[in-house]
């Protein structure tokens, strides 16, 4: 908690680096106007296989094979209604400041205690505001999948900034493409190791002011980690040190492909009251 | 099906108005670069008491109350996880176009009958590209609520639109206040019938190409409708006549206090594979 | 905790006195072999109002109507198939001996915290064993519906089961009709207030060693209770001081208009680990 | 179609022979007076591998760990309360009626477009009676498990009958043991094939007119089947022809273990109105 740039009971963290001049930079990034979806395809009954994170569930409750099978169209219309249930963290998602801990102790020292059956009284995903600023891609593996064995080291990755011509501005959501969600679509990836980030880009990432860092994979960071004393510790020092927001799952192939590095971003959560984590369907307009 | 700008297997409809156009005429719209989250709160165990859609529920998998019971932080980190039970048509949301239906079609002529417990084979609403446009917004009655026995109709709607300087250009967003949202937030509102747009409305927004009407309503139609003939007859002609997409229970006080007429629109679902409807987060960017 | 019959580590509570001799209690009991079910129809969408309690949802995954819409019966077959969600205190239920506590403690000493987000790691509702014994019915109120405000006190409970001929042994069940259910099954039950056991019926049902109490409404005893310090009395004393089992929201109608006050009981639990509840549908054998 | 024991619009099927004289034979066969339960324990997030059937789901609405964190014992008590989310064939249950069709017709001629997204109309598992009758159980592979290439035939099905000393009287239930199970409890079970009974035992089952046939593998019959023509041609015979009823995934072992072939036999399936199967906790009383 040693982070100068903590108010009093703030709960947005890196969000309130996101102010009028990062939209201006976001909508000055856009070149060709194609909005390109970062969100990928939620299935019934498909999951990740994460520990804990049940395939999402679709429902219907309403059908027209119901119609098909006699129901008359009443009222002058036919209509179909389904119902959904998605672990907030089994899809693309972003995490609440509220998802992780250490020592009892949450970003701005808010106490987990206060996370119970209810939710969470502080640092909720709707405390979350939707996120519009200036987005930066980078690709760690160019038409291939990262080895969770070489996980992307704070110099590769401001070297990677910087071969793409960007200087990081406080409240630039950064986003690493290392291949494992495509290979985990096509049933190919590993739920229990993925490529990511060491955990000693943390600090340099926080030092930028990025108000998110987002990836294809389950975690942003690597897994297993490289910290002997911590399976998460970029998620320590980001979300809890300083209220960086983690986007995860999300789908950058096509991003990567338009060759264009930085773009205007658009990350909305669903404002679901108390809970540490929302599906999301963020959008890069190039 | 007389729409002649129906394309063969289309399965977007209007979203095929959104281009680079429009994209620009929508960046263009930003005036001091503040982002206004347009969704309604998702709380556990509220609903709008609309019927068939049950109230959202947001359930624990893990939390700090554990921690704070024994639980040990192992692995040098607490977080908690969570779930959600979302009805697609039970908060802010976009309706797909597989969503309604006539005489067993729907929107260009895809047959109703595809739509089976398993999904929507077509027009689900994961064939929905992320809306991002010029948004424009109208208040039918600022301050308060408007009637069910009111009804918007075409030639006020028109009136309201010209009045705030705006020129509907095809690929636009219209947005309409009419109140209910927040009365129905306050425990106050009526869910067996609503205030909103005359299904006169329908042939001149078609007319107008716009990508999206939303709504802080249930159906951003008036609702009993005045159509003795069809319970929701905007939704016919819009979705089923022409492809446009439909938000309702959007939260639209704020940017309706905002002063700005026009903006840019940003609203992506989730790509629920096979959905009829996604709960969205909408951003205006003013 | 002053029962001076537990047992070092006991999980079952009173169930430990149904053995042999009450199943053969209850075997004979039986005259007519009628089997009547105790159990109230859960419908989709239809809960009883109860705080916290959600309505039961049911929903299918695959229906006859998709045939109807053309899936084809492949490998020579049709079928279909769904789900539930239930809370487990929200329709017909059993309370497992870990529902409720006092000053953290639970049944025979259990700690209340070891109830986690992982359910309850003692004294869940798998700990339960199917009970099969002499039932005993007692109807408060014949042909109508009891007042919340006159509570069945010790002395009148004690003086129907003697109307009905029945000396109470150790491991019987004792279930009391009280003309709830029905007024709620009919839409016209108060969900805020219901009639039921006063709790100075909880010393004399201990004595008698009963295995379970059940009633026609949402918790056995009055509420609101008469005892100012507590809420819900019976339940701290049945299930926290003497392991006795409640059943609630039962179907008692029926059995009492077959009027015979003695028969043999079977409620089995599902078992759901670490549940502190279950549906049941139990039976009288009459 | 062909049972000439049908009766117009009946929709028990079988359970018509399930009068007192079969609830007496239960009785009868009860020697030492106990009761064991026949359902496998139902875990979070642990389900049978079954195609379409997930994981059951069981979260908390209210822990003890809540109170552990600061939740004051507001009314003299705490509590915890629950949810379970069970597919109704994805545990220990009993098909309904309207579970299996051919030709687009159920049990008795019932048409399965009756079988809607609002459940069935007809036959539904809120139709079935409690089963309270006698009991036998035969074991196909004493201690072991039995190869899906070694199905039981109606021979062998009949010899083990024989040799258990038992005629098989209408009304009996038959429950077979596989060993399956087990298997799968342990992890160690294929979940695309299973032991079970040839469908040559399906006329010999009629003609004896069983209530029920249960058995401790995913679908009482053998599967891949050994019919060309159809997977599940038992389920077809004995469901559609005969209204006989099919409980799966049972818990056998300590019932064969105790030695004891004939028994007292309660199943009760909860009252879900429209589906097409119930979880149950049948008991058998030796």
């Amino acid at each position: 908690m040693s982070d100068q740039r903590h108010v009093a009971n703030d709960e947005i963290g890196a969000a309130r680096a996101v102010g009028p001049e990062a939209v201006r930079r976001g909508l000055a990034a856009v070149r060709t106007g194609t909005a390109l979806p970062l969100a990928a395809p939620i299935r019934n009954g498909v999951g990740y296989g994460l520990v804990g994170r049940a395939a999402p569930v679709h429902l219907m409750i309403r059908t027209g094979a119901d119609y098909a099978a006699g129901l008359p169209e009443r009222a002058g219309f036919g209509y179909a209604d389904d119902v959904i249930t998605l672990p907030t963290h089994g899809a693309t998602h972003v995490d609440a400041l509220a998802h992780v801990w250490r020592d009892g102790l949450m970003y701005n020292g808010f106490p987990a205690r206060e996370v119970t059956s209810r939710g969470a009284r502080h640092l909720g995903i709707d405390r979350m505001p939707p996120i519009v600023t200036r987005g930066v891609v980078v690709d760690t593996c160019p038409g291939g999948v990262r080895s969770p064995a070489d996980p992307v080291h704070r110099d590769e990755l401001a070297a990677l900034v910087a071969d793409a011509g960007v200087d990081l501005e406080p409240g630039d959501a950064l986003l690493v493409r290392t291949g494992w969600l495509a290979a985990a679509l096509a049933g190919d990836a590993d739920s229990t190791s993925w490529p990511g980030l060491h955990h000693d880009c943390a600090t340099w990432l926080a030092e930028r002011q990025v108000v998110l860092v987002g990836a294809d994979n389950p975690a942003v960071e690597v897994f297993p980690s490289f910290d002997p004393a911590c399976q998460v510790p970029l998620h320590i020092e980001l979300i809890r040190g300083h209220g960086v927001y983690l986007a995860e799952l999300m789908a950058l192939d096509a991003l990567c492909a338009a060759g264009r590095p930085e773009f205007l971003f658009v990350l909305s959560p669903l404002p679901l009251v108390g809970a540490v984590g929302s599906p999301v369907a963020p959008v890069a307009v190039v």
